[in-house]
């Protein structure tokens, strides 16, 4: 069984390794103590230098974070080995891979898109976007996803990415954690249309601030489609309440 | 069969003719001319005198067009007949329709929660609205939205329908509005709670500027709802960008 080190045990991490676990032998690193839920998950728990030098590396940590962590682990890295990180954003973890990580590493960014939330009656079908860079042990992964996961697999450019998920992600969490913060009531008088914006509610509510300020701060298109909504929703004032 | 005299040929009564046309024998009036429309669904076109004067009258034409609607008809309505309006909002209509109808005529709001694109794949299950006011056939009424067209039949005052109704529909359509506006792309890679959003989009785009208007303008609680939602995003937009 290949063994993959995971650093980065929130909540993405929890919600994903017990599909990877048939697949992989699988160690954790968290800066925080994750052992006893690492365990309780059946996977190992290990220093940060020795998940590191697995044959794949996954790292699951916020994008702000993820220039300190490859800074502290590219001198452990494996050669040969396949990293490959899980944010929401493209552009910027995949620069920061190329800048840090050895020539002799495969690269491959992903996004999976999905999460506890969408992802809580099984992850089949839903889609996950892959950015290959270095690509000796990369179309094995992207076939694992596939044919293992069942996952639909879009390679995309890091650009074409952040571009699009500026709308998918930067848009719908910004509407969607607004109408969480309001508290939206779930009433039986309702419209199709309005169990929709439940929906969104109730998929994003849960997401930690971590994850909302990767996609809104470190997605360099979002913060056009936030001022092009509001700038909307300022003119449809106008007209209401002319 | 009963005669049922409908005033308001705008593409909610398109749309929902079909389904009321087994059960009542109907007359349509309009101020635009619709009579070859109205024919090519199978029902008659009338003045607006002859159809006022029906068993049953609906008034389907937008809430700021009512007031001047039942000044016209007042004189024309049959005793003992019952009336009952359409629209998105409550409050507004039902004061008008108590102050315009002589007593001697029944009265129910009613607000059907769908319109022709929610409802393009049939209307059974879906939410219908009701406020009676007077109510000697209203039972009637009632029992045929349930039992016959099996709509469920949610009874509510005038005041809790406008009140639920700034969230569940002028939050939904401010949204709705501003997206359709920027026009946000339909991508494969998108995620479940992107897809809602395109669905609202969807669902709403569609509408009338007129209905838009109605829900956002002639509800009392509408205002404050959108208000709110501004506020959530400024406070969101802030942190993001501090």
């Amino acid at each position: 069984m290949k063994e993959l080190g995971f650093i980065g045990f929130g909540s993405f991490g929890k919600f994903i390794i017990p599909y990877l676990k048939p697949y992989f032998d699988i160690t954790v690193f968290d800066v925080k103590d994750f052992s006893t839920e690492a365990k309780a998950l059946g996977v190992k728990w290990g220093a940060l230098e020795e998940v590191s030098g697995k044959e794949f590396l996954a790292l699951a940590v916020p994008v702000q974070y993820l220039e300190d962590l490859l800074i502290q682990i590219k001198d452990f890295v494996r050669p040969k080995s396949l990293v490959f990180d899980l944010s929401s954003v493209k552009v910027k973890p995949v620069e920061l891979m190329i800048k840090y990580l050895p020539e002799n590493v495969d690269i491959i960014g992903t996004h999976p898109l999905f999460g506890p939330q969408s992802g809580k009656n099984g992850i089949a079908d839903l889609n996950i976007v892959v950015c290959p860079v270095r690509t000796k042990k990369n179309g094995n992964l992207i076939r694992f996803f596939g044919q293992e996961l069942k996952l639909n697999v879009l390679e995309r450019t890091p650009l074409v990415h952040d571009q699009q998920m500026a709308y998918v992600q930067a848009l719908t969490h910004f509407i969607g954690r607004a109408v969480n913060q309001m508290d939206i009531p779930d009433v039986e008088q309702k419209t199709p249309a309005y169990q929709f914006l439940l929906n969104i509610k109730g998929n994003l509510g849960q997401d930690s601030m971590d994850l909302f300020y990767t996609i809104e701060r470190e997605n360099p298109f979002a913060k056009a489609v936030r001022d092009q909504f509001i700038e909307e929703l300022y003119k449809l004032k106008d007209k209401i309440e002319c």
